[in-house]
């Protein structure tokens, strides 16, 4: 089998985009249902608050029928630039959007997006060209259905863009749970968001607190 | 066609029960996914408080595997009967919980459980026996697959069970927004719980105060 | 086996409403994709044209998120009766609504509507209550996931409601395709609303006009 | 809503049929895969054990392509009839598989068979008529696809069947875990053939033991 | 439990009807895959031939884009009544197609057409309403998607139809594999139009005649 | 990661296909529904019209059983080339054709047509053969089932075909909202092809003009 | 994009291997039904009796329950070599096989086979290796379930192997319908095992024989 | 097409790693059931004894909620190194695991893990990096749903990892049936674990000692 290379999330060198998970976009959402897409979404714009990525968020026409962001992603990233497009679908094609990129220093670039196969796809194949490398959440981003999401990641793969999941985004960036933001600040994370880690966490707690054998 | 006569949920005539939505039984759930079955729960517990139910808390075992309630359930409802069951399997059969049920002097019964085939229909069934109107939320309920959810819901149905989803509850219940507690305390309710809807009202609302034409 | 009375949709009887299925709501569809939904929302409402039928429409808090009814349906029924509901959510709790549907005169009641489980079922079971024969075209009526809309759909038919789907509605009502509005009006009405129906006629009709063998 | 009277399964009245869950028709099942098929009619089989139930076995035309019984099923029943069917199709239409079953004294009948339209319906729909009471376990039948099994399940339910889950079956029958034969039977069945069950069992246990916090 | 009674097939009074499986309504069919539909209205027709039942033929409007029956369900019954309707839509109100069912002098009908909902249903009802005793094959039977099929399945059920598998109905018809048409026809049938069971039956003649031993 | 060159679809250097989309054809797509299947296939010719793209129809042996193409289609193109193959399965073997393209001088051809793995599949190869850049519209495509066209798409990336979406077509070909054929052609192209973005620009509209808050 | 050679199938080189489609290990096929899967197998010997390709046959230990190639295709090719495997998994290994294979001096394989991740992909990538162009009818080759087909058809694209439909493996050998074997040969065998082109066909011809317009 | 070598499983060269299949994680696993889940993870381990090849456990964190391994692998490898991670999500970044990896001093290496997406991909893809040739057998592994267990094995796929069935493992290593461990130790491993092929043997046996002809 021939070489390869793996390259790793490093806290240290990677930045978050958060593009176009508007409120009306949202609507479009049928590849996943609307309970997920909504706890999807504001996962992806948490992660880089617990490992203090630097990030940008963008929409696109957000007075119109795409709506604005949710309240709660602008808050979370109060400093963070949030520019405003006006007509460019892909955010690269935007000045301001491609500066405040450049102005993280950062050369890993984790993003989601609403649809996958535009705002997602459009966007990572510019930053692919750029040189950037790219990590998909896929479970952040959401469109038309199932297929035409299979297709803008197999796009997306075949520019080298690595397609993953929330989970492997948020333990690839932390390597080991002992590290700093480990059990403390990713545990509630998973609480929150990922629900069947987090009861699984309760339970266990709980049997460790008060349990009572099973009698198995 | 033969005669129909159609009881309609009363706030004033119905309670709700929490029936064995323990963290550790949450993980035998297979037949909704882990996000919405957690947001089910605390959609249904919440129910309760929103319309000011008379309510009545339940568990199966807890110090074993089948885990405590989750906290957020607990606090939404400090005041109501907890029922902690040691053996029994069908609720009905304590004699405490029926004493509580029967406390309330209500005939209507939201009911919702984890597992469906067992503690929410073995209730429900002994509920219809006893004389009980009895309204199933099959969001609230989970189970193995979705072959014995639906097997479940139908054996519930020939008892003449209402077997209806969260929203039709809610709806029923309230019957017109400009009823206490319509739009105040329902929108935010489905804001959370219902998100599909509640990203429709901000949308709206977004458009109602800075909107733009679309150019349609 | 034991008796039973095969009740038929008659044109010289039947009315048809249309309820709920507003803009806003339209996007809380799940269980169908949304092409078919618009489809089957405006085949709905033109089923009423192609036979003559009186019809009433109905729409929820329609200046709110729920949104307008879409022009072309309004556009369909200019003269029907539409009443704008602010607060109840069974249409039948509507003393306007209720006064329409009985000025018809007709006793067998088509309904379509957003949601299945609370727009479309409160109202067929409040009909049925009142005396009514009452189908629901299930193709019209959309809701949160097919589950919901089963659920419903179990609900109204343990009422008494005929669930059936676009097709049998019209074919139930037209009889013979030799009478009016057979195969005139009918042919066309399928040519858009149900294209396979139509595709299969406009091959047909090719191969009569200027068709050679297959060769099979 | 109308009187319902709720037979709940007595162990003491309760008697268990396996029905033609022979090696070649194993290979006819399609609803299920055929890891959960082969768990499935074992479960079925050894609840009679767990419970300490009258079983009757019965097979049709083994020496053909149907094949033999599980030699584990053989092996978990060395004493109960097996009556070896050589040309009826419904067991209920052969006089030693009849007198079998009527010898056990019990009127409450739990069954599963393969094929769940054939085998399992024919003959629970021949006891219902012979004034038995039946719960058919729909995880213990199989057949050719998914929507056979539902016609089926259907047709036994409109005759009064009630299909109900394997666990429900246990349960329904245990009442009560701290009974004979409670945690100490019914947990190993679990473990084994609801491993769910079993594993939450188990991660618990580890957890009264030897558990540290998980940090949440 | 209430009291059932179950009326069994019986060869000597069933009849079988083919109710516009229509090569151009074949088309229609998305609720089961092409292969299967082709291969299931074969089997249903050739059903009548195997348990040489009486059988009607009907068609809708067969010049038209409906097309003609296939000429192997022609072939199969060269001596049976074929009715072509020219504009009923429910087969029962045409007078020619009553009178030839009249004519078999049997009052248990088995029957299957394309469309489910609106040839196979309309028909169905209408001779339940006559006081038959109906058996719809559901696999003989195709529509638009399966919550039509469902949809129409309740329906029928709800007027008292048997609902089906081609399976039950040849075995409910055969009771006994030692009896005329056994193992001599059935098999055969069996083996073209359910190869699970051929091939079931091929692989063990062989092992039967040339197979050597496993090993397992 | 390695070195990523991003073509993007330019409106002055593409051209689109419409590859036998005929009638007849129409009715083996069974990896879309119908409706949907003919939503696609109108717009994927009227992308072209949108864009003012250079256009080729072509159809296969259309006075057999393939039927002709819709007369929605040939509407749209009344001067385009349309090319009647009698007998060459890829139409790039077609000398008319191939002429027909190369007049264009486009060197990015999006190309859509009935069946995927057959019609799209072989001339989207030729034309990879052939120097072109491909861009597959996998929603105007259809064919047997789901995993022929999964098939089929794998087939064509793994030539460096881009399988896409409508949605990302039309995007990729606009880039920007401001520019021509911006909001003003591309929203009315949504609003009867993509309904959901076209319901929620309506919806929008309307909050607008008329809307009041929802109280959320 | 880089460049493309699109290798064509050439009936004058290709050859076509059946790999262990034998009727025991014909009932471990899950991701296909079973009559689709008998349907298919049958269909992939016939094409080369369509094409007159040279054929090898090839079975694994048919004495056990692998079981014996059913009479069909041993009949279709009573000339072509069977090489009966008493021990390799892949055939390949066989020196017999691969002298039959060498001996057609043919370069271009196709080939299918039961399962498809073991007795399809092992001897794909084994030809692959030894420098053969490999074309697997994914129609063909069955196997557990559809993760198991995908990752073993994905393992065979990635080793250069074409992964095609029946369709387009019949279409890219005959390439134009007035050659031979075209319409002659090639309708008769898609009416038989591609029935819903055969039953257009069939229908196309009525219409052009004997239609009458549909009033469209 | 271009050059391909196949590298094939040698049982001389290959060790087997359990990665993190932990009791408290199995309830994780939502894109498989649970029955399957732990069928598939005990055959895993079960393979390295058939084979004896050297095999590495390791578990994640297994005082916390993760929960420690099955009783049962660890009873099957009591001699096994059982590397306990404290903190290092992927394997690789921990020393003693390296170190009994390297101990072995085999290159091919075959895993499976939970989650997929995680404790599988990261250590596949460091052991990629590495130099090591990679088997990753999914039926082994399990995580959230569906689209992240594609998504990981894509990954995967890219970067050099052979992603196969539990099946072909079994047989790649195996080679030929005559061979040690063939039939003697592999048949009943497949008997326990992969049933439907265990029941396709005692079916055949059955009929090999006592079967009768079928009559077919």
């Amino acid at each position: 089998m021939s070489k390869f290379t793996y390259e790793r999330l490093d806290k240290a060198k990677a930045m978050l985009l958060v593009v176009d998970q508007q409120e009306g976009l949202y609507q479009l959402v049928h590849d996943m249902d609307p309970v997920n897409t909504k706890n999807n979404i504001l996962a992806h714009a948490t992660l880089a608050k617990v490992f203090n990525l630097p990030t940008v968020l963008t929409t696109s026409a957000e007075t119109g029928p795409n709506g604005p962001l949710p309240a709660e992603i602008i808050a979370l990233h109060p400093n963070a630039p949030l520019i405003k497009r006006n007509g460019e679908v892909d955010a690269w094609d935007n000045d301001d959007f491609r500066a405040a990129v450049e102005a993280t220093g950062r050369k890993q670039v984790i993003l989601a997006g609403i649809t996958t196969d535009v705002c997602t796809a459009f966007l990572a194949l510019s930053l692919r060209d750029a040189g950037y490398s790219v990590w998909a959440n896929s479970d952040g981003s959401g469109t038309f259905d199932k297929k035409t999401a299979a297709d803008a990641n197999d796009r997306m793969r075949a520019a080298g863009v690595q397609v993953v999941s929330m989970f492997a985004v948020a333990l690839e960036l932390m390597r080991d749970w002992r590290d700093n933001p480990g059990t403390t600040q990713l545990m509630p994370f998973f609480d929150t968001y990922l629900p069947e880690y987090g009861m699984l966490a309760r339970a266990h707690d709980a049997a460790v607190r008060t349990g009572t054998l099973s009698g198995l």
